[in-house]
């Protein structure tokens, strides 16, 4: 890869090569990919971009793979940036977007990733692929891999939803639902991968697939015309998506293309934010309990949780956490007002965003992203607990009538 | 309108202003939308569609609306079409592409027509639009309208599931559930619709509906450089949608961006397929139960028959009638092979097409687009059913290599 140096640990500072099937460091630390900006910069214009495709792999030449590995086959990226003009009044901001990343081919921002694993298992000469996940990366290594006709072999707990188990099995995928947490799924995945040599898809410990989520950021600057927001407002779990999504920026401001950059707002749970408690202590993280419903960043144990504090802070960023009825209620609010359907953990970052405008942290200066990184049908049983439930009467309108007027509604 | 000469009753020819707030002629008869062909070829060339965005908008002038019209919030339109190597050799025909609608804001191809109906109401000075609907229609006028600003009144059967009724709800919809079968969902809609003056967007009822849904062939057409397929194969229920890709395909016949029409292939369910019956018999369509599954084609009385019916013939197409377990057989087929998952509605037009090819209908000389129009996620349950469990058992190695071997999987 010409455009790419070397992978560096980010505890030790150790040097590896950049080859397909990279994981740790030997001291346990992760890796990150580290470019050579000059060249991508005599590379990569922003007029070339204006005829690529609309997928992430247009910007190939900030990605991690050799120039001749071909794009996987399913339509990763390209997801709408919406000016959530109503929106943006209710909270209180001058400019608002919400980037929907539930448009994506699983209905997950985990497919940018997932493409990348098996664009980079394809370069190591992998058959099979797998990985433990909460459920997102898996229906997107599921789905994305199905389409290039690999194999995979996929770690959930059994708390996933049923949704998203429906996805893998339905994408031919081998399915083994551990009976314990994330902690103890991914435990097994892990061994399990050293058992049997599959290509890694985990993605704390595979450091190209950071590069792949980053590719979000690259489309969000491409779509504001690389004009950046004050914040960008994010969910944050295993910390793997907010540490992309912060490398992307980085990677736009070495080479140029932006000259601001935004603070990160890490939106996690109540019930599950070891992330966000170490920056609010200024601590090292430690583990904590699992007690969101928001099941994408229910993650106790964040295997990204280095690259993703240090992303915090060099952004400046805020930290923010929500109770479960604050993330169905910004659900509902982008259904509303934005037509956008966004899961649980999906919307986490907006109800963050919310709070942060509440509390008179953000305000009417302010322009800000939102991501909302999976689709709500990913889970319905919890919409459906938190938005209620339809007028249900028979084929009679006299009935309605009385229904509506029982209920307030003006017709 | 410049582009757009008169609405025409299919039925007795009787000719209408094309005003935004068109239902159905004096007769009975449903109405299509004329247009001036010569207007339209002088207007747009296919050069000029190089440098617009990927929504249905880019086809402005080849739909109903006035050229100052705003196209509605979501992005709508501009789904992938993949080429699909894999499926096409083990069914056995020369090239296959599936165009994956289910790629939508909402999840379904219905978006085309919600989107176009809020085009529309805008048009009329309208406030809120209603419908009835199995489903698919209902959450993307509701996800359309919610973005746009404009209310909803939605009336749906009380089989709707569940995934579809929490978009609904999420989306800020007032929701009717009718107890009873869609034919009486459908009758309250159109009573409490005239009673309350609402913009109304039946697909059979508005026919600038089927317009804005003809944009799935315009953009099939364009995404294959212009070289028609011999067939297309379609899953079919109100008869609205393959109207509407006929009509696309005329379109462009007509203003010379295509020199060949394929022909449709009809897909329904065995429980219910009042129009392929009436294809196949030469006669009158009549009602029939809807014993299917495939919630969104178990439309006993298709209100779009006419046009549909006209299509089919119009195209010389083929009729095919598929079981439940065949259409989740094309499921999980579409999933394995393509990473596609498409809801039974979504994949009855490919499990179709398997049927013909197995009956040696179709072979080894034919070129096919099949269309999924929804995505999975809208019906879990069913995928369940179908797909098998996952291996369930404890973060242990030994076990999970037992179990391997007990199911004959190779790792």
């Amino acid at each position: 890869m010409k455009n790419v140096r070397y992978a560096k640990c980010v505890n030790c500072g150790r040097i590896y090569e950049a080859v397909p099937s990279l994981t740790t460091c030997g001291c346990g630390g992760i890796l990150d990919i580290v470019y050579d900006y000059g060249y991508i910069r005599q590379k990569l214009t922003k007029e070339k971009l204006k005829t690529r495709p609309h997928t992430m792999w247009r910007y190939r030449e900030l990605l991690p793979v050799e120039e001749d590995t071909p794009a996987p086959p399913l339509r990763v990226g390209g997801s709408p940036l919406y000016e959530a003009q109503r929106l943006g009044k209710m909270l209180g901001v001058r400019k608002l977007w919400i980037k929907d990343d539930g448009q994506n081919p699983t209905a997950s921002l985990k497919d940018r990733a997932s493409a990348m694993a098996v664009a980079k298992a394809r370069e190591a000469g992998a058959q099979i692929i797998a990985c433990s996940s909460t459920g997102n990366a898996a229906s997107s290594l599921a789905g994305n891999a199905a389409a290039a006709g690999l194999k995979t072999f996929i770690f959930v707990p059994e708390r996933a939803p049923k949704g998203k188990v429906a996805q893998l099995m339905t994408f031919g995928a081998n399915v083994i639902s551990v009976q314990g947490n994330y902690e103890e799924t991914f435990e097994l995945s892990k061994v399990a991968i050293e058992r049997w040599g599959w290509y890694n898809r985990n993605a704390a410990i595979n450091p190209y697939l950071s590069e792949g989520k980053k590719t979000v950021s690259l489309e969000i600057a491409e779509q504001l015309s690389w004009q950046m927001p004050d914040y960008l407002a994010i969910s944050v779990g295993d910390g793997c998506t907010v540490a992309g999504v912060w490398k992307g920026l980085k990677d736009l401001y070495e080479i140029g293309f932006i000259d601001k950059l935004p603070r990160l707002i890490s939106a996690q749970a109540e019930g599950c934010h070891p992330i966000n408690r170490a920056i609010a202590t200024g601590e090292a993280w430690y583990p904590m309990e699992e007690n969101t419903l928001a099941d994408s960043i229910a993650v106790g144990v964040p295997r990204n949780a280095d690259k993703a504090l240090r992303a915090i802070r060099e952004s400046n960023g805020l930290v923010v956490n929500v109770t479960d009825e604050e993330i169905m209620a910004a659900q509902r609010l982008l259904g509303t007002t934005c037509g956008v359907f966004g899961e649980p953990a999906g919307v986490t970052g907006t109800a963050g965003l919310k709070k942060l405008c509440e509390q008179g942290v953000i305000g009417e200066e302010d322009t800000v992203v939102s991501v909302v990184t999976g689709n709500g049908l990913k889970d319905v049983a919890n919409a459906i607990r938190f938005c209620g439930e339809p007028m249900r009467l028979p084929n009679d309108l006299d009935l309605l009538i009385d229904e509506f007027q029982k209920r307030g509604i003006q017709p």
